[in-house]
């Protein structure tokens, strides 16, 4: 055995060793706006414009993962078979349905205040999210994301969750390693993305999945809301003002 | 120790074992109708017009419980006060949102075929939901429930679930013992009544509750949505037809 190089090492040795404050990735809908019922709705309502009658629940546990997976998720589950044309159709079906309906949804509790106060704090944050740019643009506006918050949506991307390619392009264009980064969702998805992108998963409850759900999808802690995740922020590594 | 007699008993002595075909009662709202996210949508618009905004999803995991426990619930959670008159106009609200969406509600997959067959089979069941007689009436029409099966709903028990005061009024009505019924419920409140009623608890997804919610609130099996329980039956003592 040689240890003997190890047991000689005093601490003054060794490099003083130095963790990174976290930047913080944030999925959109059921994350920072309460808006995963018009979505929800609006997909039952595309649904049934082409002949897919869906009950609400099976839409539900596929809200915030790319609207192409769900579709094909949709075709195991049922069995009909959708092709190219049916799929555009109803992807504009359900952005039309969400927008009727986009004037109800508000912004989570703690989430202007959470936006605000990383922003003040200098804590690198960006937002990453599974809607096109059309349907995030008035969530942003509503929660006051200052302009430099890099936004990156499905258009810029070439996969969706659970994929990681939306979380490694935010952690990016923050020029942060993504092994530095706490992903925060509401869904199954944004958690199991987050593994794949080799970050933490932090999980809200405020899109309706339970809390053991998303601990069994890997979640690092779960909060209720943002004003939950904001009052525990010293748990994800950001630390009080002094 | 006094065994004698026990081990001196030959088993052509017993008396034969019987156990009786279970009985079923029945949840109402995301159990055989797809009618969660109408309430919840009835609830949010309710609350709102008295002006108490509240998260979709916090009105979704109270989905199922008494409007009363509901509303208390809610009290401590926002810290609001609501008095008698609050109370009933907040009812009165949620019943009206909710009859302007019932024409949306559709039957679950598998619900209308269920109840046929039970009805068939002469497997006694009844139906025991938290909501009242006015909203329930449509849903029982539309998934063809006989004349004959016992309805018990809010208006007729003092106290709703989790309480187990609708599920016993249901194994009376039907002269069976609740030990020897199996409750069919959407929601973690179902089965905690369940539980209280000394019955077993059958758990469906098809309210938008996650399958480790419903375990963990004690659910002896969980299946999809009715059509997988009508698959699964004789696991809940319901024999195949010879």
């Amino acid at each position: 055995m040689r240890c003997a190089t190890v047991t000689a090492m005093a601490f003054d040795d060794i490099e003083p060793l130095t963790v990174p404050t976290p930047a913080l990735l944030f999925d959109l809908d059921g994350t920072l706006v309460d808006s995963v019922y018009q979505h929800v709705i609006a997909w039952q309502e595309a649904l049934f414009e082409v002949g897919i009658p869906l009950s609400v629940w099976r839409i539900h546990r596929r809200i915030g993962m790319s609207g192409g997976l769900f579709l094909q998720a949709l075709q195991r589950e049922t069995g009909i078979a959708l092709d190219a044309d049916a799929l555009r159709q109803l992807t504009t079906l359900h952005a039309e349905a969400y927008l009727r309906r986009a004037s109800s949804v508000v912004a989570l509790p703690g989430a202007r205040e959470l936006v605000a106060h990383l922003s003040e704090r200098g804590v690198p944050f960006a937002i990453a999210t599974s809607g096109a740019r059309r349907t995030a643009a008035s969530a942003l506006d509503m929660l006051g994301v200052p302009e430099d918050v890099p936004v990156i949506t499905r258009d810029l991307v070439e996969r969706a969750k659970p994929d990681p390619h939306l979380f490694l392009a935010a952690a990016r264009q923050l020029d942060v390693p993504p092994q530095q980064c706490f992903v925060v969702g509401d869904s199954v998805w944004d958690l199991l993305a987050a593994q794949r992108a080799g970050s933490l998963g932090v999980g809200l409850l405020s899109g309706g999945y339970g809390r053991e759900e998303l601990q069994a999808a890997g979640a690092y802690r779960v909060y209720n809301d943002p004003a939950d995740l904001l009052a525990h922020l010293e748990e994800v590594g950001v630390r009080p003002a002094l």
